[in-house]
């Protein structure tokens, strides 16, 4: 299934537009370049629409967000939906201001959302607000380990249902979940916490395969996250002494350049739950 | 004249202000500091006419576009044109949108541009507006081969009489014209499409060039076309096994510092038509 | 001492709140976690105290400053004061435009600073206004070399004394004083300068090593420096035949994963005056 996912998308060369962070954004767009897709960047107001209209999907990321970019990720957003197309959201330091916590809340009110990607913490202040992290969520850690799996399985497909759209929660084990079952993803490197805007390059590929999968979803999705992973097994094993994070970072754009359907598929480290 | 005019950009580093995107800008910076230029980066308008004085050369992008930046554009671009700067404009995106189309238009309209690059579908907006593309240029093909050849410089020629400024049209064939003359460039890779922001980066170096190159316009945005696609081709043989688009990026931008007028002139492919 | 203050920031991964330019973002925010920190970028007003709040230090770099983002730097600046936190101001072209001296000039007087960090022109620029510059300044130099060292030091002292904070000149040789030390370091190499954003990264850089070392704020800033340097001296010594300023750039990066304190100590070349 990863294989066919993959192949979708080299074949059909999905345009995401993305409102993205300055930090990671060239990033995002060689990745996208890498992985079959094509890039559009627009942030205004009174551009999003008309871009979004020629696109296949839309990847909201909050990482720098602002005054200006704020009300066109919300206008981009509704017209992505009246188009049809798939919305991601990543919101990014969700639970670190009130700014971006709000945002990423009402984004996710108004706009009806195919995935939502973010590390545990972002998406437990999506699931529980900023002023509750002492209540319900008090028994989901604060992190995805294999003792705490079935607690964080749990609350990924209970929050896929209550939002109705698939749930990314990325670290050391991936999770990518609707309401009904969940993908426990194992590929990846804890150094691709050392280079900055792993998370958004993901979430980059992840629209990209929401766009050419639309009959399985699910799969497309948990497929992005098991390329961004094995991406990062495959160009850790090309570092050579004295290389560090921003080599890193060249390999594994470079890795997803060459990762085919038939690799994917061998190499990814998944269960269904 | 290739060499002479590389070397008066390394002779005098002409300093380049560029109002561009946030998604490619840091390249355009490194590879205006490779060929030998020297980059300010500043696009808002109580800023703008200052950096613009102190500069030789205008590099502007629409790529990120917002109600914030346009403005000082074409602020901006007024000022270079008092002081007998160049001005090159890069219409990234044109004809996606009507603020993009617009903003591409009104520039042209305002400013004295002394070159405008863009792929042929972004120049063909320029000519021939956002409504009209199934009018007059019907028969000007989306790519320039060498069967669409004739008439691509046909046109390009005939939009740069027309707008009275060089018209640099990128793609598989490069073409670079005034109203007189259209030199026809070959080198480059196809792979340098897989990189975001080549074609940004070209625009950054074509400014250089223009700058350092007063008396040779034309030859001077035909030399930063070469140059470009030169650096793609020595770039690509220096490709490792499992090296992807970061890398060819990074390859790219190195190529471009040890490139020298002699090889430059020696491994352009161009003619004159 | 460098040691120390190398190792602290590797324990302590200090969190740096940085309002930077979208030129050199992500190189900044990469060699934040090369040094052991992490990087949150917020730069919009609504935005900026609740992230600045939560961090250690704060890194404010006026490349690409707007009407927008200026008032964020005086509201974080206020907020990072407030919470006893340090800040770091880098002026980048000051000096260039009205709009960047003055406002690099407010920030001064508006917030208490604990380092600027410049080149030798930017730091004139806040001492002596652009309209003076043949005033008092006339003995300084435009560059700092071993004739006009004496001169700078003073200089430098004079002017922390003056602005009550550190001030780093860096250059072919760095000077990092306060009111009554100098530290005049001797790392790095010329063609540093070939690559953008190497004083940004620094800045980023300095403010971690503030943040984790409170009790020797002018060594810390100093182990910077060093670190920085050291870096592009083993960078380049890793180049190889046909790179250029694109992989210097990511092996400088490489390189400050890989220093630890004990190399600093042993590499760092400089003298306290």
């Amino acid at each position: 299934m990863f294989q066919e996912c993959l192949e979708n998308v080299r074949n059909q060369t999905p345009l995401v537009h993305n409102i993205t962070n300055y930090v990671t954004v060239n990033d995002v767009a060689n990745v996208l370049l890498a992985c079959g897709g094509s890039p559009i960047m627009s942030d205004d107001c009174e551009d999003v629409e008309d871009i979004t209209t020629i696109c296949g999907g839309l990847n909201i990321n909050i990482g720098t967000l602002n005054q200006r970019t704020i009300p066109a990720m919300f206008l981009a957003g509704k017209k992505a939906n009246k188009e049809g197309h798939p919305v991601l959201l990543d919101p990014v330091g969700a639970g670190a201001s009130r700014l971006r916590t709000q945002t990423a809340q009402n984004l996710l009110k108004e706009i009806k959302c195919t995935a939502v990607r973010g590390n545990i913490s972002e998406i437990k202040t999506l699931a529980f607000g900023s002023g509750s992290t002492k209540g319900v969520d008090a028994d989901i850690a604060d992190a995805v380990t294999e003792e705490t799996l079935p607690q964080a399985v749990a609350f990924a497909k209970e929050l896929a249902k209550k939002l109705d759209c698939i749930i990314a929660i990325t670290g050391a084990i991936d999770l990518v979940a609707d309401g009904e079952v969940c993908y426990v993803l194992r590929n990846g490197r804890p150094e691709m916490g050392q280079i900055t805007g792993t998370g958004c390059q993901l979430s980059g590929l992840m629209t990209a395969y929401l766009v050419a999968n639309p009959e399985n979803e699910l799969a497309a999705a948990a497929a992005a996250v098991a390329l961004m992973g094995l991406a990062g097994e495959i160009a850790w094993s090309r570092m050579q002494e004295g290389d560090g994070n921003a080599t890193y970072r060249n390999r594994i754009i470079d890795a997803i350049c060459h990762i085919d359907g038939k690799l994917l598929e061998e190499k990814a480290r998944w269960e269904r739950r």
